[in-house]
């Protein structure tokens, strides 16, 4: 019986990885060296590539971190000399915000209850806050913040950093890059692949202010920016990096650009719109964001009634697996994702079962 | 024709790990969650073979990095308030005492010409030394240190930690974990596997002397020690980690212990001889280190006189691809592996193009 992979990451591979891999070992590309002509054609290709699918304009950069742990704990280390400010509205928000506390950094936060947005008109963030954390899509609620209320507040603070965890919506949310200035994801989610590579996207803008950042304290060692900044000019890494990995997501990224990424941006909301269309009419699951300005696409979390063990038991002996609920929820909601690896087909396989 | 590479890591893989990753893809490895039962049990069972072929006592614990980079940082974070010692001799020895610089500590070294080793009996360590930094084996000279001096420091100095990096001597050198607290490799050498992991062992002495530190300074995040052990307690990593690449040491380390650790370790210096012999012997080329009692078993440094880009081009037209030397050597060097993964035939055919 063929698995499906519901898992809000890692999840479902994407459909064409098996193949790349068949072929990157025909390559021998996990023997290459990360200094050879070879490795820097690919760390080119991958990261051309991956700025095409998001958009990404030509004065940002792309560091290869590997997970959005560590990116987030290298953005805090440079670019932030004290203060960050943290929108906090479940579990990854709230990394986000323990690790600048573990940093040494004096964050502040605004925090929302679990499975609820932000009344962003009454957000006020102080004057001293260097960096403006969010997180786009909270794989542990199913909550997805409007990228237009981020914009409003770029404008109101035009001078303050702008660092978006776009983990579990990319590739699916179109993001206008000029009004951010770093983002980043990892390869498990939306993307199809293996974990085990975290990518941070950073503006010309963040770039300054780390080496300002730099000049007063240690922003650390390989990963600070200023060394990432060296190598890239070399178009490798300061470190090996997991080069079979930045190989995968060149290929994949190169798929979803044969495929068109509008195609798969509106594949996603049929899909989503197919599965909370369902849960909204069942008599006894519900969707656990009843605000739909907030219903992630991406990650999609509905509400049983404590009976996630039984349901995920259940679909598992058909060969799909679904997550648990995140935390205090783990058994009462399930997490179903909605990425560029499941198809509607798969989906509709799914709510069957219910 | 069949390629194969004595590159120095990245270098060829294993034999058994085409067959390794086909059955991971077909078990949905990459797919499963890493927090679910099934990693778990995989942890479990990687830690406990990599403690098994490198003879770790239990009172050490298994943390997994992203790359020996990494550990190195995670080394001095967590384990350093103020002062380091390092013995360097090459690139990489030397990229461990810049690593504290650049996190802020005051390190002090001792340093022998590139090619080099230590003379031991002379070498004094300052009285606030916390930590003690050797690199086992210089992947960029061909240097490697003799183990008994290594203890014989242990014996002089108790009170300070011993910090070993053995990126490409293991899993060739035995070694005598009650006479070091840590020590750290990396996947894409000796042990044949695809970049993207890195293993940092650490005594329980270590663990103690972080916690220590922590009550003093911050020591990182999601990798702080602290929070290695917390998730150590369920068998899971901070982060979403390389889980492809766990699951994948585990099925090697199985593999080697099966072949025999015992018969991996003659047959290193079986081969290390043989290309040692042949180049003591030859007409133009020769070993570059010619202190004996210093030569590696693992990364045999050929000093060929300005010659390094014709004869690795000969080599690469026969599928036998060899590194350039490091930094300055780029051009008089090559660097020849001798991993688990060469066979001995491989190397014969590889000495018969010179």
């Amino acid at each position: 019986m063929k698995k499906v992979f519901f898992t809000v990451g890692p999840s479902q591979l994407y459909p064409t990885v098996y193949g790349h891999i068949d072929e990157a070992l025909k390559e021998n590309i996990p023997s290459i060296s990360h200094r050879s002509e070879k490795f820097m054609d690919i760390y080119q290709n991958t990261t051309v590539l991956v700025k095409k699918v998001l958009s990404i304009p030509s004065s940002f950069h792309v560091f290869f971190t590997a997970s959005s742990l560590e990116s987030m704990e290298r953005i805090l280390q440079n670019c932030v000399y004290r203060h960050s400010f943290h929108l906090v509205n479940g579990a990854f928000s709230k990394t986000f915000y323990k690790f600048a506390l573990q940093l040494g950094l004096k964050p502040e936060k605004i925090e929302a209850p679990f499975g609820q947005g932000f009344d962003f008109d009454k957000i006020k963030i102080p004057k001293e806050a260097e960096l403006i954390c969010i997180t786009h899509n909270e794989t542990s609620t199913g909550v997805s913040l409007p990228m237009n209320k981020i914009y409003q507040l770029r404008s109101c603070y035009p001078n303050k950093l702008i660092a978006l965890d776009i983990v579990s919506s990319a590739p699916y949310e179109k993001i206008d890059f000029s009004k951010i200035d770093i983002a980043f994801f990892s390869l498990q989610k939306g993307f199809g692949l293996p974990a085990g590579l975290g990518v941070l996207i950073v503006s010309d803008k963040a770039v300054t202010r780390a080496s300002k950042v730099a000049d007063r304290k240690s922003t650390g060692s390989y990963h600070s920016f200023s060394s990432y900044l060296e190598y890239e000019k070399k178009s490798q890494t300061p470190e090996t990096p997991n080069v079979l990995a930045v190989y995968l997501l060149g290929k994949v990224a190169s798929d979803m650009l044969k495929k068109g990424i509008k195609t798969i941006r509106e594949e996603t909301v049929e899909k989503a719109d197919h599965i909370y269309k369902f849960f909204d009419q069942h008599n006894r699951f519900r969707p656990f964001i009843k605000d739909k300005d907030f219903r992630s696409k991406t990650t999609i979390v509905v509400d049983v009634g404590n009976k996630s063990k039984q349901v995920r038991k259940k679909l598992q002996n058909k060969g799909l697996v679904v997550g648990s609920g995140y935390g205090d929820y783990k058994d009462s909601h399930i997490r179903i994702a909605n990425f560029p690896a499941h198809q509607l087909d798969d989906i509709k396989r799914l709510l069957k079962q219910f």
